[in-house]
C-alpha cells in the first residue's frame, strides 16, 4: 500500500468517511494558498474536521504515520504557508466556523478557527462590539489563519494587530505531551502573567507548533461613526514621507494611513477611469474615527500636515460616498495589477522614519531589473507592500522578479526593518529570515520548534526551513 | 574553598573588583524583593555590572560553576521573583541605567534594563513622548523588572501593559547557544512576524530564560492635558460592580478605572483624616484623558453610568488639585495598611463581569479566617489586589493569611480568572500556577524552560518550581 493510500485509509478508519478528501481535483483545490510563486506539493489526503476531537484524531494519525500535517483556513495567505507538502495531510479548518460565545460584559468572544473575519465582525456588530484587525482578505480569510500569520491590516496603526487581540486559545499539540493532546493556553482576562506567554508563541507560528482549534479574542466597543477620510496628493515620495513624519510629530494617530504610489494610481486609473490626478506621484489616504468635534479637529490637523509637507491637493472628505470611493481605489490596486500580469506580493516593514528611503530603494531595484513595481503601504506603520508584476509565462521576467524580491528584503533589513510585517514567512521568505536573524537567534527558533514538534510533522519546512 | 568563596573569586578574576559584592550586609540588602512573606536565600555573591559584556561574563561564571543566577532591578517585586537563592549570584541590573536612544520619528526608545520607569517618562516628556505602563512602583521600579513581570498599572485599561510596548530586546542567554551569548530578538518596527515571538516569551518570564540587557520600547505621543477625575461613592459592592458594567456597556474606555473598598477608605481616613465618606462601601475613581469637549462628554457619561448604578455621590472633578487628592487616596492605601501590620499583597485577575462575585468571595474568605482584607482593584481590567493584613509577629494570623491567599487564588480560578494579573508568579504563586494550568500546559512550560536553560541556572525554581 502506498503512503498516500495508507494515510487516507487510516483517516477513514478514525473519522466519518465524508470528512476525508482524496479526490485529486478537490485535493488540488485545497493544496495552495494565494502566493502564486511558491511550490505546491502533492497531498496524500485532505480532512474537513467537524470538531476539535477530530482534529486530534488527524494529528494522531499523522504522528503515527510520520507524515506532514498542513493546516489551512481560507487559503488567502501570500507566502505559501498553507501550501501542501508532498505526502501530507491537508487539514481544512474552514469547516470549524462557529462563533461559540459573545461575552459583552467581559469584552471577549470565543470562536472556532474557521470563522471568517468579516463574518465575526458582522456577528459582533449586532452586539455593539468590534474586532479591529482588518487584513485586505477580511471578506474571506479566517480567524485561525489571521492568528497563524498575526495578520494586520489598515487600522492596526491605531488599533494593533491580531496578536493584540488574542487572549487565549485551544490547540492540538505534540512535543512535551502526546501528539493529539488538546491544550488550553492563555486566559479569558484582560491581564495575566501566569507562566510563559504560550499564546504569543502560537500567534504568527504558521501552523508549525500545532493546530489551533479555538480562539478567545478581546473585542472593543463598536465605533460610533463611519470613519471619515483625509486625502493628499504629492508630487514626490520625499514630500509624502515628510507628510507622514509630520503626522507622527503632531502626535496624531489616524485609524488608517495608507500610501499609493504612481504605479498604483496609474493601474487603477487605466482600468476604472476615476479621474485620479495623473500627475501625482503619491496618494496618502487617512481615516479619522474620533467622533464629533474631535474628529473634525483631527481631520483638519491631518490636512494641515499634508499641506505643510507640500501636498499638491489635500482635503477632508465631507461625505461617505466620496470617502468610500477613495478607499475603494486602494482596494482595487491588487486586482488592477493582476490584470497586467502575475503579481508577487512583498510585505516588508521598516522603522517609520525609513519609509522614504525604503520607497527609494524599491524604485531603484525595480529600475535595475526593468520591472514594474507598484507600492501600496500602511505608511503609518512603515509596512510596505511592493507588488512585483511580470507578464504571465515570461520566465526571464519571473526570475528578475524573484531576484528583486530578495533585494527588497535586503534593503528592508539594511534600513533596520523586517522581512515580513503581516504576511508571514511561509515558503517564500525562508532565505530572507536567515538573513534577518542571527545564527544564534535561529538556533533558538529551531530549539523551540524541536521542543513543540520533535517528530517534525506540523507544517514541516515552513518558516524555518 | 567553599562554593561562596569560589563564586566571588571567579567573578573577581573576570570583572573589575568593584563590581563584585560579598560584604554580607550589602549582599543581604540586595537579596530580597518587597514580598515580605517569601523565603530569601543566602547569596554567594552580588554583581553590579556596567555593560552587557559584563553580564555575559557573570552568566559564563554561573554556568561554569553551575550556580544559580538571580537577576534583579530595583527589588520592588511582590512575589519573591527577585529573592536570592542559597549559593546564588545576585545580578543587580539597576546599574545599567542609561536611555540609549530616543527615536521620535520612529516612536521608539532604546533603554538599558536599569532605567527607572518614571525617569524614562521624564526623559520622554522632554521629547513630547510618553511610555504609558504605570505600575504603583513607577517611581523606583526599573524597565527590566517591568518587562520581567509584564507590569501593568492604572492606565492599562486604556493603554495596555508592558507587553504591548516591548518591540525588541537584547538578552544574555544559554540553552540552544553557549551560555553567555547575547542575542537580539524582536524588531524596531511597528509590525513584524518573522519567526516565533521570542520577545513575548521573555516578557513576564521573571528572569528564568536569560538576562535582559537592553529593551526597545514603542512609545506614544504625550497626552495633551492632565487627566481629569470622575468619582463615585457606592453603598454596596453590587452597585459598584454594576457601575463598572455600565461603563463597559456604554463603550467607554477611561484612562483608569480604580476601585477601593471600605477597608481601604477606612485605613486612609483613620491615618490622614481627609473627610472621606465614612458610610461608603466602595469608591470608584476614573481618569478621563480625552481633550476638550470630547473629555467633557466622556466625564459626563461616566457620571451618568455611576448615577444609574445608584452612586450615593458622583461628580467629575473640576480642578487638578481635587483630582490629584482623590488619586492620592488610592496611592496611600498600601502604606495605610502597612501601619496596621504585615501586608500580603494579592494580585488576581478575573473576567470583567466576575468582579462583583470575586469581591464577594474575598469578603467571605476574610470573614472565615477573621482576617482584615482591604481590596484595591483596577476594576476596568478585572485586576484585584486584596491586601491581607496581620499583626506583626502573630504566627497564627500569618498562617491564616497564607491560607486565605491560596483560597483567593482558587476563587479567581473558579471564576475563570488567573492567579496573577501583573505581579508575576515568583515564589509565592507557584502552587497556584499548578492549580490554574493543566498538567499538559505545565509540561510545555517546563519544556520551554529546559530548552532555554538546560543547566537550570537562570533564577531556578522561580515560577515553575
Amino acid at each position: 500500500m502506498t503512503a498516500v493510500a495508507s494515510a487516507a485509509s487510516e483517516l477513514r478508519r478514525r473519522l466519518p468517511a465524508e470528512r476525508v478528501v482524496d479526490d485529486p481535483d478537490v485535493l488540488s483545490a485545497m493544496s495552495a494558498d494565494q502566493s502564486a510563486w511558491s511550490a505546491v506539493g502533492r497531498a496524500a489526503a485532505g480532512v474537513r474536521p467537524r470538531s476539535s476531537a477530530e482534529v486530534a484524531d488527524v494529528v494522531r494519525v499523522c504522528a503515527q504515520l510520520r507524515i506532514p500535517l498542513v493546516p489551512r483556513g481560507a487559503g488567502t495567505g501570500l507566502s505559501g504557508g498553507a501550501n501542501a507538502l508532498d505526502g501530507c495531510v491537508v487539514l481544512d479548518l474552514s469547516t470549524l466556523d462557529r462563533v461559540l460565545a459573545v461575552n459583552a460584559g467581559d469584552m471577549t468572544v470565543v470562536v472556532q478557527p474557521g470563522v471568517v473575519n468579516n463574518d465575526l465582525k458582522a456577528t459582533l456588530a449586532s452586539h455593539g462590539l468590534w474586532y479591529p484587525p482588518d487584513p485586505a482578505s477580511a471578506a474571506s480569510s479566517t480567524i485561525g489563519g489571521n492568528v497563524a500569520t498575526n495578520a494586520g491590516g489598515l487600522c492596526c496603526v491605531k488599533y494593533g494587530v491580531t496578536r493584540d487581540y488574542v487572549l487565549g486559545l485551544e490547540a492540538v499539540v505534540g512535543g512535551p505531551v502526546d501528539y493529539g493532546t488538546a491544550v488550553r493556553v492563555g486566559r479569558r482576562t484582560a491581564k495575566g502573567v501566569a507562566g510563559y506567554d504560550l499564546v504569543g508563541l502560537f500567534v504568527g507560528s504558521e501552523g508549525t507548533l500545532g493546530v489551533i482549534t479555538e480562539v478567545t479574542l478581546r473585542v472593543r466597543a463598536a465605533r460610533g461613526a463611519r470613519p471619515r477620510t483625509v486625502v493628499g496628493f504629492f508630487s514626490s515620495l520625499v514630500a509624502a514621507g515628510d507628510a507622514v513624519a509630520k503626522v507622527t510629530a503632531a502626535g496624531i494617530v489616524p485609524a488608517a494611513l495608507e500610501l499609493l504610489d504612481r504605479a498604483c494610481l496609474q493601474a487603477v486609473e487605466d482600468w476604472k477611469h476615476f479621474g485620479l490626478d495623473a500627475d501625482a506621484e503619491v496618494l496618502l489616504l487617512a481615516h479619522v474615527d474620533l467622533p464629533g468635534a474631535a474628529g473634525d479637529d483631527e481631520a483638519a490637523r491631518l490636512v494641515d500636515c499634508f499641506a505643510a509637507a507640500g501636498a499638491t491637493w489635500t482635503a477632508a472628505s465631507t461625505d461617505d460616498a466620496e470617502a468610500e470611493a477613495l478607499f475603494e481605489t486602494r482596494r482595487l490596486v491588487h486586482p488592477a495589477m493582476e490584470r497586467r500580469g502575475a503579481v508577487l506580493s512583498e510585505d516588508i516593514c521598516v522603522p517609520r522614519s525609513a519609509v522614504p528611503a525604503m520607497l527609494a530603494a524599491i524604485e531603484r531595484i525595480g529600475a535595475a531589473h526593468e520591472l514594474p513595481i507598484a507600492t501600496i503601504a500602511h505608511a503609518g506603520d512603515g509596512n510596505l507592500h511592493p507588488l512585483l508584476v511580470t507578464p504571465r509565462g515570461d520566465s526571464a521576467a519571473a526570475a528578475a522578479a524573484q531576484q528583486a524580491f530578495e533585494e527588497i528584503l535586503d534593503a528592508a533589513i539594511e534600513l533596520g526593518g523586517t522581512i515580513t510585517g503581516e504576511h508571514g514567512v511561509g515558503l517564500l521568505k525562508r532565505a530572507g529570515l536567515r538573513r534577518e536573524q542571527s545564527a544564534d537567534v535561529l538556533a533558538i527558533q529551531h530549539a523551540l520548534k524541536a521542543a513543540f514538534d520533535p517528530l517534525n510533522i506540523f507544517n514541516p519546512g515552513k518558516v524555518l526551513g
